[in-house]
């Protein structure tokens, strides 16, 4: 088959099993952010590159769809937040802090193809703007829960790692890179691939004298030790005294306990996600089987509209994307049956029916009813079948007989019973307005 | 401001204002092709260009916002049917026709900005694939008036003018065209001009001869009168005996009076469409006031899976865009009223009632309920007000002596009453899981 005529290579088409799987899992965001108080936004899915290269050394720099088109560079949106900042920008006059916004872009990263990755996936988006106290981190993460147990993910089998920046940047501050506050952001970076490349090869990353951080081995291992903290009381004693950073991530974590969640959420050092542009508390939900890229991540940026010349305004948020999180519920069995439902269908024999058949449909729909007609001269038997592939409860079927009469059969395909109901318009009065 | 920190020309960011407007459209599109038996599909907003150019003429091409990446060519879509034709391709062994589907991708066209047009916008897409008979048009033309009128554009503001492409060719075939049948889709694409250019440009284009058409004068003359027919049944005398796309006219006008909308159709010789697959019947909702682009277009496409290299499989569908519906819809007043809606804002006074307001707040939602949670220290006068402007039907205060007194106080924001509720978890008590 000819290139032009398959999906481009790590996209999805979404065939109505797809597409009602997807509806599954949207009308659940949609749910959890309403009861929330969260409030729907969207931008378009083609920005200008700049925005989401302000700064360099990102990995997800190098993944974009960029383009030119008539002297203008542009990119599909590889994440929201940057079109979010510039919204909030935009208005920044007359929008009423705090706001409570969600979305559900897609995104794209060029990402190289491995099994069950995607170079698109949409992601569910939620953001507090306005708040700089960790309620609000409180908020959003129970919010992520409340969406684990709606879609019935086992409580246990997802957990979310919390830390904070701040802990980590104030640890650091007074230890390997007092002289050099600068390597910070580089270092996050490097860090954050440690699931993926393991402690050792982060440590070399962190070391080699020709990287960005380039830190003295025993430096370099002083930071791979503290990652390996997983006891926020560990790295409260061992961290400077007075960390806002470590005082923050107590507070959160008494927070997560009143919202009854204290048993999901763990502290772990070596969480920084790998955005340059989070400053304070980053969290992320993992499988606790080990088996899936992260299934959710955000973090505090409460520097983000100053970078884009906006005034400084706290902000916190996460995505979640519904690729992962397919994954996870397909590998646990836990897919819903979402079939196709139909309330009914409608049958005319022959061409001499259609015209009362068309007025059975209409009524019907006008009823609030999922109806479909057939559209051409078919046997009773394949329309009986297609009725059941199609989920339909009853049939309507309009024969010669009952058309003299002024009626229509009515057959509920569960229980076989059958019952005649009257024409609404008999036919030669059609509904002329 | 700098470029990167505005949406690029001729997109739209959507605000909560917007988007609850968008979804409001959304919803009815969604509850019509509910009724109409249709299932909904996606496809990636990124194809290969190949999928877009196939045929060349078409100033679609000339607006694709394409662009190469690793080698490959891509293209953003401008229109849906060419992934849907890819995706019934690549399943037309296992698919059970007829397919009812529908769709509401975004599409991109790079046009020249003038007022009210954009570069993006939602199409809501309703196709029927597998039925060669009209009977699929009665249905899409019947779920299109049913659209118009769930958003209460007033019957007579909006007419759909019908043509059959089959007929204008049998028609040409006899006369005009007749050494020259290939001319026919270039004719077509010139015809469609019509309405923005008027007649005598576009004789001139047709008899251009260093155009695609070149017709002799007194061709093109035949051509632009045949055009200005607005009976059928003039053009049927006038039109070849026995005019197979004659005939199908006359049946689906005798269909679309059986669905009670004989009133909103009209016959228009002048209707083609700008798309070069389209085979058969054509068709386009127009305001009536004619101030506007078509609100809705469609066709048949016959033979769009052949040329893809597929089966011979019948085919017909319309698009109907959300940026024509909004100024049509701005324009009479007829937007709707859509506010925020929020049940209850809970407030804690200070820092010692926050585990307890956290605790309301949960049990709401468990409800069910759209709850926001002030999440800092704030005045009352200031929660009232922002309460207020944000729809809450309630406020939940929670003080030291409603703590005390194991209470949180209810206001309902309409009449004012005000009355206690027990808190369901009292604090010292936090459900630990």
């Amino acid at each position: 088959m000819s290139q032009k005529l398959q999906a481009p290579r790590g996209t999805r088409d979404f065939y109505p099993d797809e597409m009602r799987l997807r509806r599954w899992l949207f009308d659940h965001f949609e749910e959890v952010a309403r009861r929330y108080g969260f409030e729907q936004i969207d931008a378009p899915i083609v920005e200008h590159e700049e925005l989401f290269t302000r700064k360099a050394g990102e990995e997800i720099v190098e993944q974009l769809y960029h383009f030119e088109l008539h002297d203008r560079r542009l990119a599909l949106r590889p994440e929201m937040t940057p079109s979010l900042a510039r919204m909030v920008l935009a208005r920044s006059g007359s929008l009423r802090m705090p706001l409570r916004w969600f979305s559900l872009p897609q995104c794209w990263r060029y990402e190289r193809m491995t099994r069950g990755r995607k170079r698109e996936h949409y992601q569910w988006n939620m953001d507090i703007w306005g708040e700089p106290d960790v309620t609000a981190e409180a908020e959003l993460i129970a919010a992520a829960c409340d969406l684990l147990d709606r879609v019935a993910i086992p409580r246990g089998d997802v957990k979310i790692r919390i830390n904070n920046r701040k802990l980590l940047e104030q640890t650091l501050a007074q230890s390997v890179l007092r002289e050099r506050p600068e390597r910070f952001a580089p270092l996050c970076v490097v860090i954050d691939k440690i699931d993926k490349i393991g402690p050792d090869a982060v440590l070399e990353l962190l070391t080699d004298p020709g990287g960005e951080v380039a830190l003295p081995p025993e430096d370099g291992r002083f930071v791979v030790d503290w990652l390996g903290l997983r006891d926020l009381g560990d790295a409260l004693s061992s961290g400077p005294a007075h960390s806002s950073g470590g005082a923050e991530l107590s507070r959160l974590f008494e927070l997560l306990d009143a919202y009854g969640i204290a048993d999901r959420v763990v502290f772990d050092a070596s969480v920084v996600r790998g955005l340059a542009y989070y400053t304070g508390v980053v969290f992320e939900a993992f499988d606790t089987a080990g088996e899936l890229r992260a299934i959710c991540g955000g973090g505090r940026y409460d520097n983000l509209l100053e970078t884009l010349g906006g005034r400084h305004t706290p902000a916190v948020g996460f995505g979640l994307g519904d690729v992962v999180i397919g994954e996870l519920l397909a590998d646990r069995n836990l897919l819903p049956d979402c079939t196709r439902e139909l309330d009914a269908l409608v049958f005319p024999f022959g061409e001499t029916e259609r015209r009362a058949a068309v007025g059975v449909a209409t009524a019907l729909r006008k009823q609030g009813l999922a109806v479909d007609l057939v559209l051409n001269e078919a046997r009773l038997k394949r329309v009986l079948s297609d009725a059941d592939h199609n989920g339909a409860r009853r049939v309507y079927l309009l024969g010669p007989d009952e058309l003299a009469r002024g009626e229509v059969l009515v057959r509920d395909l569960q229980s076989g019973e059958q019952h005649t109901e009257p024409l609404a318009e008999p036919d030669g009065e059609p509904p002329h307005n």
